[in-house]
């Protein structure tokens, strides 16, 4: 990710990160040191480092706890709550794709191995909803419940992404639903289960979840076209793993359903049995280009935010927090590619 | 499992298996697949099939709720909860284990991939939440924080229990807490969150949980015998299985830590490099039963199963709640070795 963090996202990440290390804190000392690593607090020996994520999915549901008037100090244990969950699904699906790489580390299974990582994914994922529910309310019940049927779909989404990878009939809209699912699900939550904790119109939730899902969506498709042409300088992945793995990622799906022939061209690439070489990936990304996909994925992208920004728009709250809510969705959906 | 299943526990089977029915049919497809396949309402191929788990921690959640007067009906989510959370503890050990064999069938992972497998214990993990916070009440808050607790410690048990396979300085304090954690932890839940979700005083409610924890060791310790000398008729799983993944076992670290010669030569067969021969694995056998490890662990599985009767003792409930607690505590560390 490149550019510089929004005020609003380093603001929250100061507040959100002492509620998170008290959090791991309770874990049974595996699990806390595997999840110190993940979340980029230690290295791979257990000594402090200086990083961690952009905690950008807490950042906006502290500010969704602003857009409903919350208190802020309260809805911190929430908020750390999303990025428990984004730590748990990470850490499962670099398992289960074998993933080396992980923000420009060794990923956690590659270090502590792939016990250690499904236990460690497991105990975050209870973490979480405990962090939701240290709280008596029937609020903080109906936050729990976003959450998990948040964590659900993400599951379902990273189901359908490596049934995908088998299959060579997939179209755009199952595809779309997947990263619906995958990516847009979670920041729906993020974006919403602050003031839903708040105690929220259903009104402001709907309209706040449907940002954060199109948002969410825009991004997906940002990370696609990343994850073909971005440098590993940015991604901190392998040039081209997607298309090595054979993802059907969106801008592949639309370019092998575009109809044209460099889509059939690239289907038939595809469709070679063993390992792609590097050639084989390099052509495969031209042909991506020259069937449209690139192109589509962009402009999708694009509608995707302007439909964002039209659901924010009709839902009341203060002009800054809304402004703070736009410059998060711009940045993670403006990564240089 | 050996003998007849005790009333109370198929009764709360036909009460339970709709509702988790139910509760499965919310996951997305790959997951509810699995999901039926793992719990045995399936073959591989999708075939419905007679079968299924015994449905002894439902039983047990149902009788806690009785025993605090509570609504049988409305305990039965939270049943169900109990169960889905063995049922995904189960998938991620098998898949963490490398074990083929689960029930007498091929594990779920080896069926329909390790991938599959973690995706749907995640998914029941959350589904297990879902259900006891399907109603917002002060008291299921609780008994979702109970589950929670009971999750976290299963996961640093096992975390536990693989970190004991790679260690030769294990003892018998340490793998009474794994199992404690392991096992113990979820049978305390199982006997106590029916009384949490009726809003049970306290001293009831730990009452329960310490019944639940001591039959779980007392569990522990029979289930651990049977992985030496049980059948695997009756296990379902292949012969000496626990000593072939040199699994420290309560029964094998007293024989260990014994201070016998026995006990020496068990040290020094377990510490052969590659992997033990079938002679290797009947003489680890011999050398536990020589060194006092089966006779410890017979002695100290009745100790417990003495201790939970006590604490049942002093819990107030109707006579026939407490004999039918008896019967299945009885039940589940009685099998036949």
């Amino acid at each position: 990710m490149t550019g510089v963090t929004p005020p609003s996202a380093s603001e929250a990440r100061e507040l959100v990160e002492p509620v998170l290390r008290d959090a791991v804190a309770r874990l049974d000392p595996l699990s806390a040191r595997v999840a110190a690593y993940h979340l980029g607090w230690t290295d791979a020996s257990g000594r402090r480092t200086e990083g961690g994520g952009k905690a950008l999915r807490p950042a906006l549901a502290v500010l969704s706890a602003r857009a409903a008037g919350g208190d802020e100090e309260r809805c911190l244990p929430v908020a750390a709550a999303v990025e428990l969950v984004h730590a748990f699904s990470l850490l499962h699906d670099d398992v289960m794709d074998r993933d080396p790489t992980r923000r420009h580390r060794p990923a956690a299974w590659t270090v502590f191995g792939e016990s250690a990582a499904i236990l460690t994914g497991d105990a975050l994922l209870a973490l979480a909803q405990e962090l939701v529910l240290d709280e008596t309310d029937p609020a903080r019940t109906r936050a729990a419940r976003s959450l998990l049927t948040a964590t659900r779909r993400l599951i379902a989404g990273q189901g359908l992404d490596l049934d995908f990878e088998r299959r060579d009939d997939v179209d755009l809209e199952e595809c779309r639903r997947m990263s619906a699912d995958k990516t847009g699900a979670l920041l729906a939550c993020a974006c919403s289960i602050g003031a839903i904790a708040a105690g929220a119109p259903q009104r402001l939730v709907t309209a706040l979840a449907s940002f954060g899902a199109e948002t969410g969506l825009a991004f997906q498709l940002v990370d696609d076209l990343l994850g073909i042409w971005g440098s590993p300088e940015t991604t901190g992945k392998p040039v081209l793993s997607d298309l090595r793995s054979r993802k059907k990622t969106l801008p592949v799906v639309a370019a092998l359903t575009g109809g044209t022939a460099a889509g059939d061209a690239l289907a038939a690439l595809l469709a070679t049995p063993g390992p792609l070489t590097e050639t084989d990936l390099r052509e495969a990304a031209r042909l991506v280009d020259e069937a449209g996909g690139r192109d589509w994925a962009e402009t999708e992208a694009k509608h995707r935010l302007d439909t964002a920004e039209r659901h924010l728009a009709r839902a009341d709250m203060p002009a800054a927090v809304r402004a703070e809510f736009l410059d998060i969705a711009h940045f993670i959906t403006s990564r240089d590619h």
